[in-house]
Order: C-alpha cells, then sequence, then structure tokens
C-alpha cells in the first residue's frame, strides 16, 4: 500500500495561476498541483493551499488541510476571512528575495525624494541647466520605518549603508545596527517627531489600521515624505491629500491603497506631489514562493516544525 | 620673531566662493584667506590653492605654493593647464561624504531603471493601473562598474547589498567582495560583454577619454543601460545617442557632458530614453572640503606626509 499523493490548491486570480503552477510543479513533482476556478478538485482531498486574498469561506471546507502559504508577507488577506480555519497553520511568505525587492522600492523613493530628481526631470523637460545644492544633507534627513521586521530591516540598513541617520518603529523594541529603536503606542509620537522620511511596512492589524493619519501626520516635522508599501489600510488618503495640500507634509509615494486598482476617479493620480505605483513594490518571485511551500511541506511531513507561521492573534 | 602667516586662496567661480569661505575660516582661523578675482592678494605669498578648475597658468606665478587641493575627486581640471606647477602635490578630494553622495546617485538610476520608474510615472500620468513583472530579476542583472577607486567601490557594494551580480573594471585588479574584477584593456571587452547596466566612474585621463564609444558600446550586451558619473569626456555623445535609437541600448542617465553646461540645443535634452543632471551627482560638501584641505595644510606643517596626492604621471 502507497501513501496517499497529497494535493496542494492554488487559489489565485485564474490568469496569474500560470506564474506559480510550473514552479510548484518543477519543485514537487510528487504533489497533484489543482488550481481554484480552474481545475476540478474534491475539498475533502486538499492537503495544503496556497493563495493570498482566498474567497472567504473557502478555506473552512477543507477537512484534511494541514498549512495555508501566503503568497505575501502580509497575511490581512486571509485575517479578513471570517471563517480562516484557525486551527490550520498560515505560514508568511518570508524571503530574502522579497524583502530585496521592498527594500529597492523604499531606497528608490527615498532618494528620489531627497535628491530632489522629480526637479530635475522638470528642467530638463524645458532644457534649462539648473544646478542647486540639496536642500537637506543626507546627515540630516532622518528616515523612520514603521516596522522593523524582515523588510523594515533590510530596508533600514541598505539607506544606513547610505549615510542616512535611521530610525525604526515597532511592537517590540528591535537591535539593529545603526538604527534606533522605538517601540509600542507610547514611543510613537517621540519617532514621528523625529522622521524626515516616513516608510511604512507594518503589518496590517487592528492596531496598525489608519496609523497614518491627520493626528499622526501633525506629529512628523513640517516637510516630511511618506512612503507607504505596506497596505492601503493604514493610510487615510483623504488626510494624507490634506496634509500635503496644507503644506506640512511634501509629498508620498504610494505602492497600496484602500481600494486596488486605484480608480480612475481617484485625486491621487494626478496629485503633483504624490507617486503611484500599482502594487508593484515587490511582487513575490514565483520560485522563490514555490521553494517556500514546497520547504514547508516537506517540514511537515517529515515532523519538523513549520518556520513564519503566523501569530493569529497578533494577526502577522 | 613670529612665523609668517599663511595665505590660501580659493580660485573658484565668484558666485559659488561664498559656500567655502565660511566653513574654511572656520575650521582653520590661523589662516589668511584670499579668494581670487574678489581679493587683492600678492601671488608671492600663496602657500596653498583650493581650486577645481583654476585659470590655466594661474598656479605657476605663486613661487611659494606648496600644496593644491582640488575640490572635486577628479583633477582633470588641473591636468588640463599646461603650465601646473609639477613639482607642487596636488591632492584630490576624497571623503565618505563625496563617495556616498555619488552612491546614491547611482543607485537611484540603477533602480530608477531596473525597476521600470519611467513605466509607471507614464501610467500615472493616464490614471492607468499597469502592473507588471520585472522584465529581469535582480539576481540576473549584471552591474559594471568602470573605475573601482573609492566611488566606484562604494557604488558596487551598495549594489552588492542590493543583490544586483557586481562586476568591476580598473586599471589594476582590485579585491571588493562579491564583486568580480576585471582589469587593463585587455579584459575590458569581456567585462563589458557582461554588464547589463554600465556604470562609468572612471578619471578622465589620455587612456579614458571617449571610452564609452561606438566599439565599446557593441561590446554590450543588447539592452543595456549607461550611467555616466564621471566626466563628459568619457563619451562620445553622439555614439550614445545612435546606439539608443538602434535599439542596442536601452537608455542613459547622464550627469556630466562634454560641453557644460549642455547648450540648450543639445539633442540629448529630449530623448526620451535620456536622464539628464546639471553635474549635481556629488557637489562637494564645503565644509567636508574645508576639512580636508585643513588636514592636508596640518599635514604639512608638522611634516607628516601628505594623503591622496595625484600621481601626474596616470593623471589621478
Amino acid at each position: 500500500m502507497t501513501a496517499r499523493q497529497k494535493t496542494l490548491l492554488l487559489a489565485v486570480p485564474i490568469n496569474w495561476a500560470s506564474l506559480w503552477t510550473t514552479p510548484i510543479a518543477q519543485a514537487a513533482p510528487h504533489l497533484k498541483l489543482a488550481v481554484h476556478g480552474r481545475d476540478a478538485y474534491d475539498p475533502g482531498e486538499i492537503d495544503y493551499v496556497v493563495s493570498f486574498r482566498p474567497p472567504p469561506g473557502l478555506l473552512k471546507g477543507f477537512p484534511k488541510l494541514q498549512a495555508v502559504f501566503s503568497l505575501g508577507a502580509g497575511v490581512d488577506g486571509f485575517m479578513a476571512d471570517p471563517d480562516f480555519p484557525k486551527h490550520v497553520p498560515l505560514v508568511r511568505f518570508v524571503h530574502r528575495s522579497l524583502s530585496r525587492e521592498m527594500a529597492q522600492y523604499i531606497v528608490l523613493h527615498v532618494l528620489t525624494f531627497h535628491r530632489q530628481q522629480r526637479y530635475f526631470e522638470t528642467a530638463q523637460a524645458e532644457r534649462k541647466w539648473r544646478q542647486t545644492i540639496p536642500p537637506r544633507k543626507t546627515e540630516d534627513t532622518r528616515v523612520g520605518v514603521l516596522g522593523l521586521g524582515e523588510i523594515g530591516t533590510m530596508a533600514a540598513e541598505r539607506l544606513r549603508d547610505l549615510d542616512f541617520p535611521m530610525l525604526g518603529w515597532s511592537r517590540t523594541r528591535k537591535d539593529v545596527k545603526g538604527v534606533r529603536s522605538f517601540a509600542g503606542l507610547g514611543e510613537l509620537e517621540t519617532f514621528l517627531s523625529q522622521s524626515d522620511i516616513l516608510v511604512c511596512v507594518l503589518p496590517l492589524t487592528s492596531d496598525t489600521r489608519h496609523i497614518l493619519n491627520a493626528k499622526t501626520f501633525k506629529m512628523l516635522p513640517a516637510g516630511t515624505y511618506v512612503i507607504n508599501v505596506a497596505r492601503g489600510g493604514h493610510l487615510k488618503e483623504d488626510d494624507l491629500i490634506a496634509a500635503i495640500d496644507s503644506g506640512h507634509l511634501a509629498g508620498a509615494a504610494l505602492d497600496v491603497f484602500e481600494t486596488e486598482p486605484l480608480p480612475e476617479t481617484s485625486p491621487l493620480w494626478a496629485h503633483p506631489k504624490i507617486s503611484i505605483t500599482p502594487h508593484i513594490a515587490a511582487l513575490s518571485d514565483p520560485q522563490a514562493m514555490a521553494q517556500v511551500a514546497i520547504d514547508g511541506i516537506e517540514r511537515l511531513e517529515s515532523g519538523r516544525p513549520l518556520v513564519n507561521v503566523v501569530d493569529l492573534a497578533r494577526g502577522y
């Protein structure tokens, strides 16, 4: 008698599915692979799920489910399902490739602002040679990172190595070389009051929803630039526009939005001081994702503990 | 009898002089400071000169001249003076602040290209949510740095830490962790053939003038992006435009030009695949410059050897 073949269900938008099916099939030819919405499958045979924002209620219908693997670092898409089966381990996607893509995005947008790249682009369009001294030295430009997990830490280290004075804020105190650590709500205002550029890479939980709002913006120094690469739910978009239009904030770079795709009618699109990208800071690398899921499955099958399992009470 | 007060001459464009006079006066109140073109001074009393592109022939008229300090890392502006007094040590400006500003510029423009930032800016202008997978993974995007001195090394290290595979080319072989070293003209083609993004930070000498030309562009892989932050004299601008327009090169970011300011009639300004900045990659920090010059003067006055003295035969 041979062991039953295990089945992995991929539950993603159908037009993206082909990105993952090949690397998963290559990395784990012993698994049966089904694509939700494309393949017929028996809910009773599903052992593992790989997904990002599964249809609410889907996961509770799999009695043999042993583990769920998130395609992204954030798992708010799973937390939003009131029927998420809380006895099943949910594994966050933690991989150097993801942290590095996020760090690249953050470094790019910090430098674009800090080095006045838009000013020079306008000068080029007008064929004008406009040399100018940077308004603030690198040594005087403090970058505050909200969230010092894998992603925030890597971004902070890369900016630190370009000589920006770095601050980080997180739930618990962290020890990252060259990054001043602030912890908990009690230290949020002190942290914000010293952030000339503010980067949000927090997980989205009930504690962090709308953490970027009119009140916290007032705690920032005048002229702060805001970068949100976490979730749209962290930011009150109307408050951001008001804080920029009042002259208090210098501008923003946003990769995530309350509603995605960002509606064509959003005032964010045409704001001259807001840079918009369509949630591309880090599209999870399919090979890396397959590797993480297969590693987790091998751990389960050999009786070793899973890593990067979400603490459902904490929300990340 | 007291020692004669030493005189430092600042020879820079008059409208920039005030940037340096204050920090120099603060760092070395015991020196007499004269500004060429503004103050009357006796050529026989000049002990030290701080300059960038001195008027040809100026320096040979100072019989007591003990050292010349360059305001920039490159000293081609001094080498261009046929009457440069070759017995006087010429000190390059080597300082972390300069290397880091250059590294920031290079990282910014590598990431702008690599992460398709222009594509997303166009999408924003059209209010379009255009998610797209990067055409080439970071791990597959090789960045070649021409010149592995202080600046090239720091830029290569920062890009290496963002996971780009790095190559460097220099006159002599270098040992920089994570950077494959190529040396001399014999290895130039091998180096170029593996550079998906090419960064030039070479000193401008008779050996490196016009090193970026139609012939070397042909050695690059199709689709290479070129970044020149060294000197305009490294690049044949017409060859660059032809190589981009033929489709062989993907585009370029240029901070330096054959003629500066770049003439309003230059075809570079309006080229859709060329990003122009007005020689601002690293404006030497006046405080740092004063510190370097004062340190050199103290070395001379206490009989210690100068550091970063230019090898006039080598040209840097």
